[in-house]
């Protein structure tokens, strides 16, 4: 076979397996997870040699070891991988919920069932665990998963992959449920985009330049996991101490993930007093800080920000930092640089906290906390697939109830029209 | 300009427009909304003239006398717009509205906020109306929108555009809010539905040909409103009355539409009792009947059906029928051949009602009534911009809230991730 009808056999095998995994009981796709998990275990040695060789090929190839090292799949992580299948197993299952079940005034009953959404296509790059973490959401929301991770986790993803399905031909779940795809050819991803009769939504997650790749040449509905310009800003009456901690937190945490700070802003009223202690700070964690001139007035180490700042992803100990006159200015500069992740105010101000909640269109927007707080276990989901940086049917951290849709259900008694 | 430019001249327009329409308050949405009610009544007679000359045209270039009939704007249609506008202006803001707020554990109540979609592009065919009630129901959500509406009702729907933009400009709601596009030109249409940074959502109504051609060459997100293949069953132990009553209503009440019943299958037990009187009493009404064997076999003026009359919308008076085995066999037959539209069992069996409901993934499922009830109004939805047949975002009937989005909003007093 060729590797586009491969792949379009394996969707056709996907979209048989969705259609018995949307009726499948909850205990069922249950007893999936935590036989995964206890499979996984049995298999550790195995995958760890599968894992091993990708480590070894990435560094052959000269890969960066920062780089190198998100693909390993030890200590933390494995641990992390098998947890998180037990987790996904205690979580209540969406399918099958009603929703807004009303009487009509005719007495037809009227609610909204959460249905699977089908075949979900992710597209990933880097970590092998996630092969693990998605399967397994996608798989309790009711649906087949073809995961496409990238060349270098392919041995990992493969071992991974065998695991998932055994575990699955265990419970008479069906073995296609989930499919890795057996290649590394980057044609392949051409190929899966268009099969939009066998697949339901792709979800890109990597760099902006795969995303939009996807976004531009599929025929199949995209929920692109994009990058993160995500904002602090610091309001006239912000708390100083509360300023810095946020800051901190917000920057330090995690440096290289979507929701990590960017670029702070600050009421020029507090620029004098707020500003210079929370630059201080950072600065002190070894955060580079890049400012507008009247930053650079307050805070001496500043080095000066180009245009180029105000929009970068830098996932790095670097931080753009612009005085703004009011919160309609920083509201303005959020909306024209940012990409509408995650947007926080620090403020005492009840009518600011309002506007800048209120007017700002981005996915998570908050007062007085971190920006960390922008992950699908802090806002309570119980889980996440990821962030979504596209608008339509799930906007920012996605959990389980985002994998579904709903129907409308109706109750009647012989109820007509007319 | 080109017509490329100009097109994307007015989707940055509507861009702009949408950045103010989306803080805009309730009060200046409703105010427009009832001027723009008031407006058409002061323009009836330009309208009216506008109106005619699509119809002329249409029947100059030989356009059939139903199809005619559809691009009219006069008498109760007249009166519907007006008075949907109104309507629309009663009905709940959903921008804005918060749901789910929670407490978590830390202390920070997270919660979602409806907020507009952005900019909306509407691509339909004949009836005039659709752009005066699509902009109707974007713009109270919050959206600005663009109305690209067929060539034979060109000079119509930019008589409408003008009035609606004049109504915006009288009550401060940005005159952008509303672009009819000024061409008949079909390439308009590929530069449209490319324009991803300015339009945030593509709904095509019309032909599957249309539908299939958004989809395909799309780099915006679709929810498509496209064909119904909708189904009645009559399960072993239908009620004889009941069947014929939701047979009757699901066939006969409106034929062009895509909640209309277009295939009924029937238990085999109930294919001697139930299946003859209700085929009798839809044929008596001028339906035409295409069986299967078995069905001619209980009634002997059915056609012979073929294959494909199993996936035909017809939008007419013809009605295939098929006796199936069982319960099973229908959803078999709903799945293969369906289009995920509306299904309808008839049954006093509750295992059977509950197994129809859950096991098949359409937009509508439902007990004992007829498939009419799939329509935004009698679902209880208050408005319908359309019928989407996209299983993400919106599925089935679709009403103010399914053209806004949800975004986090976070309350917090200075937490820390850690």
């Amino acid at each position: 076979m060729s590797l586009e009808e491969t792949i379009r056999d394996l969707a056709l095998r996907a979209k048989r397996a969705s259609e018995t995994l949307s009726a499948l009981d909850t205990r069922t796709k249950n007893a999936w997870l935590e036989r995964a998990a206890a499979r996984l275990e049995e298999a550790a040695e195995s995958i760890a040699l599968a894992n091993a060789r990708d480590l070894e090929e990435a560094r052959e190839k000269g890969v960066a070891e920062p780089l190198v090292n998100r693909l390993a799949l030890a200590g933390d992580k494995w641990r992390d991988m098998l947890q998180g299948l037990r987790d996904v197993a205690a979580l209540p299952d969406p399918v099958g919920e009603i929703s807004e079940l009303r009487v009509r005034p005719n007495g037809v009953q009227v609610g909204r069932m959460r249905i699977p959404l089908g075949v979900i296509g992710i597209i990933y790059e880097s970590r092998p665990n996630v092969t693990v973490d998605a399967a397994a959401l996608c798989v309790k929301a009711g649906n087949a998963v073809i995961l496409r991770g990238g060349s270098e986790a392919f041995h990992s993803n493969q071992a991974l992959g065998q695991v998932l399905r055994a575990a699955a031909a265990d419970v008479g779940l069906p073995e296609d449920a989930v499919i890795v795809l057996p290649t590394t050819d980057r044609a392949a991803i051409d190929v899966l985009v268009k099969l939009d009769h066998a697949i339901d939504l792709i979800i890109p997650r990597g760099g902006s330049a795969l995303v939009r790749k996807v976004k531009s040449e599929s025929t199949i509905p995209v929920i692109a996991h994009d990058e993160g310009v995500c904002h602090v800003y610091l309001d006239a009456s912000a708390d100083p101490e509360m300023s810095v901690a946020i800051a901190r937190d917000s920057k330090l945490r995690q440096m290289a993930v979507c929701n990590a700070l960017e670029t702070l802003l600050c009421h020029r009223d507090a620029a004098h007093t707020t500003l210079p202690g929370v630059l201080k700070a950072l600065h002190e964690d070894g955060v580079e800080i890049r400012g507008c001139e009247r930053t650079r007035e307050v805070f001496a180490e500043a080095r000066p920000a180009a245009d180029d700042d105000w929009v970068a992803e830098y996932l790095a100990p670097i931080l753009a930092v612009r005085v703004v006159e009011d919160l309609d200015a920083a509201v303005e500069h959020i909306r024209r640089y940012g990409s509408n992740h995650t947007e926080i105010i620090v403020t005492r101000d009840y009518d600011n906290a309002q506007a800048f909640t209120r007017r700002l269109q981005s996915s998570v927007v908050g007062v007085n906390c971190s920006t960390a707080f922008s992950d699908g276990f802090r806002l309570g989901l119980g889980a996440e697939i990821g962030i979504s940086t596209s608008t339509l049917h799930a906007f920012g951290p996605m959990g389980l109830a985002e994998l579904t849709t709903r129907k409308f259900v109706l109750y009647g008694s012989g109820q007509l029209r007319e």
